[in-house]
C-alpha cells in the first residue's frame, strides 16, 4: 500500500477496501467506522473537560483516549511483531492501559490534539501493517496468544474503543456547563 | 441451516462458520461475541437493579436491554424483509429505540429474563435469516436505505449494542449497594 492509509472508507458500506486484501479491507472499514464515532464524540473537547472525573471512581475522557491508543499498539506487539510487550512497553503504556487510580493521576493536562494525534499515529501503523498482509494472515492464530486469532484481535480493539465510546457520550452529556 | 444457531462460536477467533456463507459466518461470531460481553455484564442483576436510574438523565440497564433487542428487530425489517417499520411496528418500538423521558416512565418493572428473552428471540430470528443468505447479498446495498450496505447494517447492530453495554458496564459499577 502506498496512500490508502489516508483512504477513508465509505463510513456507512463494510466492503473490500483498495490496498487490502478482501477480509482485511472489510475490517478496516469497521475500524475507520468506530474511530469515526469516536472523534465525533469528543469533537472540541477543551482540556478542562477531557480532564473532568465525573465521580471519584471514573476515568476522565482525556484518560479514555489515552487508552484506546495504547490498546492498539499492544495489539500491534502481539500481532504485527508477534511477541509479548517488553518490560519497557509495559512500563509506558500500563496506566493507560490499566486506567482507574494511577489513570487519573497521571492522565490529565493535555489538550485534546495531544491524544488524537498518539490515536492516529497508531492507526497509521496498524493500517501499513494490515495493508502488508493478507486474508490467510488474518485468520492465522496469534503465535503468542493462540486462543485468539488476528482477526478476533482487531475486531477487539474495535469493539473495546466502541464501548468506551459509550462511555465517553455518556460521560460528555454531563459535563459542567461551561 | 438446520440447528447451528444454537452453535456458540468459539468466542475468541473471527473466521468462518459451519452454516453460513465466510463473510456472514465472521458477521455472526463478532453478534455473537458482542452478545456474550453483554449477558456478562448483566448477570444476576434484579428488577430494581435493572429499574435504577443513576440520574434523571440516564436510562436504567433494563431500558438500554430493551433498546438491544428492538434495535435488532428494525434491522430485520430492512435488510430481511426489505422495507421501513410499519405505523405498527414503530409504535410498539419507538420507546424502546429513542429511550429517553418516555423509555424511564416505561420500560421497568420487569425481570431480567424478560429482557434477555426479547434478545434471544430477536437473535434467534437474525441467525436464521443470516444463514439463509449469502456473502453477495451481505455486500449488497440494503434496498430501502441505499447508502448502508448488509454489512454495515449488522456491524452496527453489534456495534450498538457494544455502546450500550460499555454503558451498562459503567452503570452497574455505580448501582446502589444492597
Amino acid at each position: 500500500m502506498t496512500d490508502s492509509s489516508s483512504k477513508i472508507p465509505s463510513p456507512l458500506r463494510i466492503e473490500p477496501i483498495a490496498g487490502y486484501s478482501p477480509t482485511i479491507g472489510r475490517l478496516v472499514g469497521i475500524l475507520s467506522y468506530a474511530r469515526s464515532t469516536t472523534l465525533a464524540a469528543v469533537d472540541r473537547l477543551t482540556m478542562a473537560e477531557l480532564d473532568h472525573l465525573q465521580d471519584a471512581e471514573s476515568n476522565s475522557i482525556g484518560a479514555l483516549l489515552a487508552h484506546i491508543a495504547v490498546v492498539e499498539r499492544s495489539y500491534q506487539v502481539l500481532t504485527f511483531e508477534d511477541r509479548l510487550m517488553t518490560s519497557d512497553e509495559t512500563e509506558r503504556w500500563s496506566v493507560a492501559l490499566k486506567l482507574g487510580a494511577d489513570g487519573r493521576r497521571v492522565l490529565r493536562g493535555q489538550p485534546l490534539e495531544h491524544y488524537l494525534s498518539n490515536m492516529s499515529e497508531a492507526r497509521e501503523a496498524t493500517l501499513k501493517a494490515l495493508a502488508a498482509r493478507d486474508d490467510d494472515w488474518l485468520e492465522r492464530s496469534v503465535a503468542v496468544a493462540p486462543r485468539i486469532n488476528a482477526h478476533w484481535a482487531w475486531f477487539h480493539v474495535a469493539e473495546d474503543e466502541i464501548n468506551h465510546r459509550g462511555q465517553i457520550r455518556w460521560l460528555r452529556a454531563r459535563l459542567p456547563k461551561a
